[in-house]
């Protein structure tokens, strides 16, 4: 087959994948196609929740017709045994003739052994089409099983000069309805959805997914050294219905929270603070591969100290607030710009009567 | 003629016109085309300085062919007599049979007279062709006759927080080349570039348009109450090169400056400072009609806050600073959202490796 029909239908398995983003985790947002002369005959996607594997659906679709197809699959198909048995495996069981990958697994369990699988039963595999674009929709899983920390984006909604609060502290709203509803769209893109503990108790968010009919809500996670946060919030009225996890200081005291149906992560503490490194090894442990953090300034601020942050969305309204507003981002301990953290522009557009900046770092 | 030749005419006198921005103070920046036959005959722009007019250039160009010929001219014709013969005369002695205007001269000594000039004459006068458009590009000049002050574009340069330099005042550079060069292309097409007296100190700017090859630099305007600049600073030392004006306490002694070429505004003090509004009336009351305003964060401030800044342009760059960093805008006042100065977004668009962002206020 051609080059440019393999990269046809690449782009068409990693359309799929991306449809998971956010609602597969712990595994990784797969998608695969199945090409038999010239014809899909069968497509899939990890499931919600993280099974059946892309490829079991997209076999099961194509029946008999895998029988001398060619599979396109995102990542490397896994060799191992877990609730089910390796999909690399399956591709042999169907006949599969040749199988397209764009990422290797880095997954110890699978790692190559899935490719070796496949070859070792006559299948022709080729590795690599499509390979940076499929890292870049994996970042979240990759991430995890590479740095043993979720992909992490941090949102920030500021003023033209980047405040996030008047100084009596009203926020709502600085941004426009357009920009809110994007940012329910990119919540629903990840996994959790993370804040401190003095956004938490300032705002009283939901921090739910609205407008946009989701079945599967991401978890919410609030990082809050003593947990000193209103029992009667609608965070707590809501531990019941939508995850709500609480990274805190293994000193505090996490009864009353577990019992309103929270999950407690008790983290080490650096600078006063919950770590946040140990908070998102801690949320990785946990199977999250992708991270929205919303604030606030203080945790924003550690984060891209940290060199935590993947992906910045900067929102910017066409308000000014001035110096006693609250700043976007609290206290670095930044004194020269060769110090400060940089990160470069990904893309720019308007979204209502605001624009929306993305940065990523150089990292991934 | 045809709506749409009107309009393809119309538009390429403004684009002559648009030439002259920041060129052709303390008169509007004009162009004119003349058009027998279907064919441009002649074509003029206000040239630098002033004068000649745009009409005169037209006319001179187009000589004999204006007998009969439709012009095409952005703003009303002059009818009083200045340092040379109105410009409606002109058009009525070369022949004119027709003339096609964007937008009344506002001017008291010309405001209807120019027109009506045109129609004892019996040419066929019609007004309001790409009215809004010659109004935005006239936006200087009628601002500086209807209002009395000069139309005011803010420039801001910041970090992703709204940061203009770290805590120890560092600030070059915070955007990249790019976008430095668009701020010099900017300062070209503006009258005047005006800075506090804290950025004249800390920065010790030249605050000239460099790299362009210009002959005309914009007058540089200083707001100092004081006059507490280093006179050995590089606007001092080059006072005599460049137009540099100071806007100051009445009471603050202007010799010393005078004697380096400087010019003397002295201006009301309010609230402490060089009140912005009186400055702005200064220069105005001198013929500026475009004013490019690069900080300080007070004096950004102040502009905002009293509802004088037209156009703010906003560069965002890829770092953080963080809350130590100084602030884009000092205190304001602002305590509700409701009362912060909000403007609309115009455009944005990547500039090298930062966002710039055009935001206008609702009045022009």
């Amino acid at each position: 087959m051609s080059r440019e029909t393999d990269l046809r239908h690449m782009a068409h398995a990693l359309s799929l994948g991306r449809r998971g983003l956010g609602r597969v985790w712990p595994n990784p947002n797969v998608g695969c196609v199945i090409v038999k002369d010239g014809r899909v005959v069968g497509r899939g996607r990890t499931a919600d929740s993280g099974r059946p594997h892309a490829e079991t659906q997209a076999l099961a679709q194509a029946g008999d017709a895998a029988r001398g197809a060619t599979a396109y699959v995102t990542l490397e198909p896994c060799a191992h045994h877990g609730r089910t048995p390796p999909c690399a495996d399956a591709l042999v069981a169907a006949g599969v003739a040749r199988v397209v990958v764009a990422a290797q697994d880095p997954d110890p369990r699978v790692a190559g052994k899935g490719l070796a699988r496949l070859r070792e039963a006559g299948i022709a595999v080729e590795i690599g089409v499509r390979e940076a674009e499929a890292r870049a929709d994996l970042a979240g899983f990759l991430s995890r099983v590479e740095r043993g920390r979720p992909f992490v984006t941090l949102k920030l909604a500021a003023t033209l000069d980047g405040r996030i609060a008047t100084a009596t502290g009203e926020s709502r709203w600085i941004t426009g309805p357009e920009a809110r509803a994007r940012v329910h769209m990119m919540r629903a893109r990840h996994d959790a959805v993370m804040v401190g503990g003095g956004t938490a108790r300032a705002d009283d968010p939901s921090l739910t997914v609205r407008g946009l009919g989701i079945e599967r809500q991401p978890v919410r996670v609030v990082l809050s050294r003593r947990l000193d946060l209103p029992q009667d919030g609608v965070l707590a009225r809501t531990a019941y219905e939508v995850p709500l996890w609480l990274c805190h200081d293994p000193a505090a005291d996490a009864a009353g929270w577990t019992a309103l149906g929270a999950k407690s992560l008790p983290c080490e503490i650096a600078g006063g603070q919950v770590s946040v490194g140990a908070a998102l090894a801690a949320l990785a442990g946990e199977g999250i591969t992708r991270v929205f953090c919303e604030g606030g300034a203080g945790l924003a601020a550690s984060l891209l100290g940290a060199g935590l942050v993947d992906e910045l969305v900067l929102f910017t309204a066409g308000v000014a607030i001035g110096a006693e507003g609250t700043p976007a981002l609290s206290a670095m301990g930044v004194d020269r710009l060769a110090a400060a953290p940089r990160l470069r522009l990904a893309r720019q557009e308007r979204v209502g009567a605001d624009v929306m900046s993305v940065w990523r770092a150089g990292a991934l």
